[in-house]
């Protein structure tokens, strides 16, 4: 580190995302990201009067964004906040109501960067076990005092936490905030955003780097009541007002908007993780009951470490954590039929060699 | 505001961009934007390709757009941060290496975003007086023992502060950071890019929102040693790795490389600033020497709060400043003939009106 970098920051373990790999052309599982083509009203949303115009300032209000998204998923434009990708949005929510007196909880097996941020903005977290098959302890959550961070379906799980479940937490105590990460919330079953009608302390997050094929535009948004999100664009235009550009913005609305390309989308996945999912348990492998677009299972024949090395030197990427309470258990992102089979066929190299079949 | 906000920001006073106005066409010369359009290799690099990929999470290393703009500036890659337009660029510096203990040095009349962050991450300031003329008051910042934030040359005033003074203040104290923002440095003769070379305490923030024709897309890059790139890297991907969007990329790395083009933007700005300072000192305004791509002048004949106004009414916006020691001044951008046109015949029309010719 520098001699200048702030004492705030000495004790930070930063994220380092390895470097991408070109050594060769991999089947990359690796990141839930998807590799279908965003919607086609996207490439016709950026026309010669939007690039001529780059010149002038995006509205920072996003306005014409909040509008697409209010109308898609019937809330008002007031309850909408936009940002640059979700990790964004989540990062000002924690800046915007954390401080560093109240802890805030939040599962033990998670999306790694809620720890990350309360790392960073200095407040304090309380990491609250799963249960022993992996579901929420949602009774451990109502107990809480503090602020409650959930993203559902759970990442790497892939477990969704009924709605009912989350409304209990919520309900609990209402003076206190409840963010509901819905990353993957498009490939599941249902959706939090009718609970914000009827309580004022949740915040729900969407993103449309999964659902939306639009990772690399990285737009996200929250949608909670009307007081949250201000304070939440009142931060942001303290900080970076025209977070969001005028790309992205003319990207966002045209995928928002078309719904029938999503579902096709949400079918496809389904169908294949469906059929990957029946592979991996024909290879006794466990596999949690997944409602995102990965499956986190447990190999047999090898372990999830060496199975993870041993798949990236057959051209496939998985993920595994080094976490020790899910050290046996891989993340693999559900890809197209051709990616599906490249990995089944790199993991039967694995299984087979592993046994002296090769 | 939400009986959720942090504590840390109940005294914060949110910059709040007005709604743009469209109850007309307006001729917009208040944001120091431009009405040209990016070079055409911006629409080029917007590939088939680039839109079906979106899928995929782009780079968040940046490394493309950081090796086009380390060629095209002649530093190394090691020596560039790239991020969502310079206010987050600036945000990320201002919070990775200032604290809540050491105070802050910018001049009085300068961005009031450098205000503004400070008060957001609770950093302590000093507003150093500029000199009688404008100028920055160099000795004073040079005597300074905190870190020191300049925009060179100076907004609004448009007055570049010559580098070997910015290599005085550097110099002077080389415990202590100094943040020069060349938002408006293509306009100018010299950059303090040279300097990094040769002192470790030193950033230097560039836009192409400006220059580059791309305020839309919003892109904003640093460069400084490869210790302090390290550590605004760090302070970012624990907060956003995904910060710069794979089509912020493209249009960037694009924009970037066509220096031919550069020059002939710079080639247009500069003959209109001359031709609009010639016009309205020919109508005794006093007009500050300018080296960037908006004029700041004192008005005859009419109060510039009250021209602003009227100007409005005429469908022209200029950017009015409530600060008192300004209060006589308006900033006005200098925009393409057409504009500038349409500027000057708004102002004799006030102007002829206020004194009964009309």
């Amino acid at each position: 580190m520098s001699q200048f970098l702030s004492s705030r920051y000495t004790n930070v373990q930063p994220y380092r995302p390895g470097l991408q790999l070109h050594d060769r052309p991999y089947v990359k599982l690796n990141a839930n990201e998807t590799s279908m083509p965003p919607s086609p009203a996207v490439r016709a949303a950026l026309t010669d009067a939007l690039i001529d115009g780059l010149g002038r300032y995006a509205d920072p209000h996003c306005l014409a964004f909040r509008e697409a998204v209010a109308e898609v998923l019937g809330v008002s434009i007031e309850e909408v906040f936009v940002g640059n990708g979700s990790d964004e949005v989540l990062a000002i929510a924690f800046r915007t109501f954390f401080d560093d007196e109240t802890p805030v909880a939040f599962p033990d097996i998670t999306y790694n960067f809620y720890r990350d941020w309360c790392t960073t903005f200095g407040t304090p977290f309380t990491e609250v076990p799963l249960n022993e098959d992996f579901t929420v302890n949602v009774r451990a959550l109502e107990a809480f005092e503090g602020p409650v961070v959930l993203v559902n379906p759970n990442a790497p799980t892939g477990i969704a936490l009924p709605i009912e479940d989350i409304e209990r937490i919520v309900r609990a105590r209402p003076d206190r905030l409840v963010i509901v990460d819905e990353a993957y919330v498009d490939y599941s079953d249902g959706t939090c955003l009718p609970l914000v009608r009827r309580y004022r302390n949740l915040i729900v997050v969407q993103t449309m780097s999964k659902s939306r094929n639009l990772a690399g535009a990285h737009i996200g948004f929250a949608v909670a009541r009307k007081e949250i999100i201000d304070d939440m664009r009142d931060i942001k235009f303290s900080t970076n007002p025209f977070n969001v550009s005028a790309l992205t913005a003319a990207v966002g609305i045209a995928a928002v908007k078309d719904t029938d390309y999503l579902e096709q989308c949400m079918e496809a996945v389904a169908k294949q993780r469906a059929f990957l999912a029946d592979e991996l348990r024909w290879r006794r492998f466990t596999v949690l009951p997944s409602k995102a677009n990965f499956l986190f299972t447990r190999p047999v024949g090898m372990g999830a470490a060496e199975l993870c090395r041993e798949l990236q030197r057959r051209g496939v990427l998985v993920r595994h954590y080094d976490q020790p309470r899910i050290a046996d258990w891989l993340r693999i992102t559900v890809g197209s039929p051709e990616e599906n089979e490249a990995l089944l066929d790199a993991l039967d190299d694995c299984l087979f060699e592993a046994v002296g079949l090769r």
